[in-house]
């Protein structure tokens, strides 16, 4: 067994720590040199060029182009929105010269203050400010709308505590930033953009989720609205996955972009924004990876089979060679990426845990007596049942598993949502529920007020108000006032 | 006639200019509000992502993975190595507080004094330094190596005259960084790299491009041989399109980066980095445009072929249509972007006028008396070309013309540049040649002192000593002292 795979951590022991090790362990990212900022690796960064891919696509699909808008804002920018500004202000990189010097001690360079900038800038922690300030320009009449424009960018957040992919300094992402003449074509984008996430998630990730939109008290920083998809962890906590953003007419007020309706008379547009992060990677990792390692699922998985040949000397391993060569032909054709690795400098059982630590779904083993008795071992890394099969018709057989594991883990994920989603009618039995871990659904009377005390009192807040589910009314566990409807109670991520 | 297109100025009246509002007019970028940067519009972009594309298939061909190291540089490191901090130092973004506050006055935000970093840092102008103190956990032994990284990123030097996408402040690039155990390997890298950019520039762009070497004067800081390609662009300057370096041990020593070599010693790992930018569109902008806007090479143009209905009513539309959508369908399955513009608010001498503007490179057109007679209208927007062709096979024909397209730009581009290369042989004829505007090919005695001379007097800098051509000694036209080989002289951007 592979040293690393020995040492990591079991979830039931400490699943925050099985997390970090796991991350760093198989080879997904690091932290570098700059606190609070990681180095995505190679495989890491494969998985989430594969969601990028599928995201983007889908986007487009909705009619949207991609663009780039400047990675600094001018300070003043971020004022002009009040609750924006309250919302990221606190955690900004601030740029406040544009050179450096040699010291004069010879010691390297210092900043140069004769290079102090009139106004300073900000890393973008977001872009609206910077995107409706040029949206200024570019609408004028309704024409021009919609205006539907999403960037690939990285963004800056000065968090205190982070963790790797969950919570990081900087980190990728994509935002969506459209423009509408009404109010209803906004609301209907930033539903279409939250369906847009929740379909990628489970179809691609394999991690169910629940839609809804979020409290006042954790809403978006200038949003109206916040719709966003949640997901649970294996440890019953919440990931909040992809927020999608109505806007109103904030922005368009505060940069003051207006256009000439069918009507020839001046309106304010309405805007949304909506965007994923590399977090989505934290979720991927979360939700379905056990204590031998990863667990991908196959539709992101950049390695989707691996074959390992099993042989004593270099005539084993030509013949092994001879019959693989055939099948890896046969998965590409079909689309699946293969890896046959036929490395010397590796044992098969190091190779085999090192895989199943990486999370490769479909593991194929051929040795010498494979070879005479046309069988092939066949290993699935959700459930790491093995089985020697005929070796006729494998490639197919491997296609058809592949999709099997995208639906098992999938169904399993959606099971152990269930089994850690509870319902509490009272305030005593709410507090005795959310230390079990999960989703409660309990009724609450819609104040921040309340929010805050039963997140002092329990560290849980409310993830989301259910879009679709039980729409019954009832009276808040907390207060006893009326409740519109059952929201979920978690703590979260 | 579009206005857009009518306001265009004209190249032989003022080449700059015309690229200037070329780039705005065709809708491909902007000035920002943030200076000497721009915004990258949707059309600009959706360039550059069919660039990425390409670009990036090609570099996984050769065996490079991506990942992504952080925006941020502690200033120290740049320090380390004393050529590269002696190349940015000068015109980096400085960070140096991770919060704002309130203003006391409610004026808006100010930058919390309180919130001074220890350390400033930089954003990236480049990232050397960053990932060669991640190499150093990453390399242990000869079995490490080779590592054969890459980032897309957005970088930051804060340059004093901008151009866009020639020259801006934030720009986007990939930077390939390899490490390697020996010499001869990281100098073919470097060499590989280079050719990766001649080949993408040739056969995509269309654009003909001479590999060489930099003199030391223009080389990277920090390198210890930098490769270019050098395209001419129509006003006979020298465009530097892509550059791939051989850095030796430069970054190694100066982040103590060893590995243990077969014969079980330590030794310094040789490094080569390389880098394209969004300044490659540049470069194909002003290679192929014309007075009448764009002209953009098949293989990169984002809408291959338009499809304009000329109708009088709505039924005459009807018709058309009928006849267009098989058409648009083959083309299609033939893989070609096309876009059947039925849009009613335009007319089609508009439409003509703008998308010769964005050079989409095929137009097709088709009117009620096409539909009787079974032809069609084809316009080729290299040579404005026109002509009616029989409707049967025209998806045939079209494929075969945007390769005939691409096949012609960069026969032009490379007559062009034939036509305005030169042999002097003496300084005074050097220096008439040079103002005729083109490559000039001179012999030089290989010192920076004489390079420097030239270049004072003549605004002409060396381009690159070639890789492949004449290789005959000769006598440097400025000192007369020997000369290995002629090398490429000339204004550039």
């Amino acid at each position: 067994m592979a040293k690393e795979l020995k040492d990591l951590t079991k979830r039931a022991e400490n699943y925050s720590q099985w997390y970090n090790e796991l991350v760093v362990k198989a080879d997904l990212a690091e932290q570098s040199a700059v606190r609070g900022c990681m180095v995505i690796k190679p495989y890491g960064y494969a998985i989430w060029e594969k969601m990028q891919q599928h995201l983007d696509r889908m986007f487009k699909e909705t009619g949207v182009q991609n663009a780039y808008f400047p990675l600094l804002i001018p300070k003043s920018f971020l004022s002009r929105e009040a609750d924006h500004v309250e919302g990221f202000a606190k955690e900004c990189a601030v740029v406040t010269h544009y050179r450096l010097k040699n010291a004069p001690d010879g010691s390297g360079v210092v900043v140069d203050p004769e290079a102090k900038l009139e106004e300073e800038f900000v890393i973008r922690p977001t872009s609206e400010t910077i995107i409706w300030n040029t949206y200024k320009n570019w609408i004028h009449s309704y024409r021009d709308l919609p205006l539907l424009i999403n960037q690939w960018a990285n963004v800056f957040r000065w968090e205190m505590r982070t963790r790797m992919f969950l919570r990081t300094a900087e980190f990728l992402w994509q935002e969506g930033h459209t423009a509408h003449a009404t109010m209803q074509e906004a609301m209907e984008e930033a539903i279409r953009m939250v369906n847009v996430y929740a379909d990628f998630a489970e179809k691609y990730m394999a991690v169910p989720v629940i839609k809804g939109t979020k409290s006042a008290n954790e809403r978006f920083a200038g949003a109206i609205e916040t719709y966003t998809i949640e997901a649970m962890m294996q440890d019953g906590k919440a990931l909040q996955s992809g927020t999608s953003h109505f806007l109103g007419q904030n922005f368009a007020k505060a940069f003051d972009v207006t256009f000439v309706n069918k009507e020839n008379k001046p309106e304010y547009v309405w805007a949304t924004s909506w965007g994923v992060s590399t977090r989505l990677m934290g979720a991927l990792i979360m939700t379905h990876s056990d204590d031998n390692g990863l667990v991908l699922p196959p539709h992101l998985a950049p390695i989707q089979v691996v074959i390992v040949p099993i042989h004593k000397n270099a005539e084993q391993l030509k013949a092994i060679t001879e019959v693989v060569e055939p099948i890896v032909l046969q998965l590409r054709e079909m689309g699946i990426s293969v890896k046959y690795d036929d490395a010397d400098n590796r044992r098969p059982g190091f190779k085999f845990a090192d895989y199943e630590l990486k999370g490769v779904p479909v593991r194929l083993a051929l040795g010498a007596r494979d070879i005479e008795n046309g069988t092939i071992e066949i290993m699935r890394r959700d459930t790491l049942e093995k089985s020697e099969v005929e070796r006729e018709g494998i490639a197919a057989r491997v296609r058809d598993l592949l999709e099997d594991i995208q639906n098992n883990i999938y169904r399993k994920a959606l099971r152990h949502r269930e089994e850690h989603t509870y319902v509490a009618n009272s305030y005593d039995e709410f507090k005795e529920l959310i230390e079990k871990g999960g989703f409660v659904l309990a009724h609450w009377d819609g104040t921040t007020e309340t929010e805050e005390r039963v997140k002092d009192e329990t560290k849980a807040t409310i993830r989301c108000i259910p879009l679709d589910g039980d729409k019954t009314p009832g009276t808040c566990i907390f207060t006893g006032k009326p409740s519109a409807q059952r929201v979920i109670f978690a703590r979260n991520y």
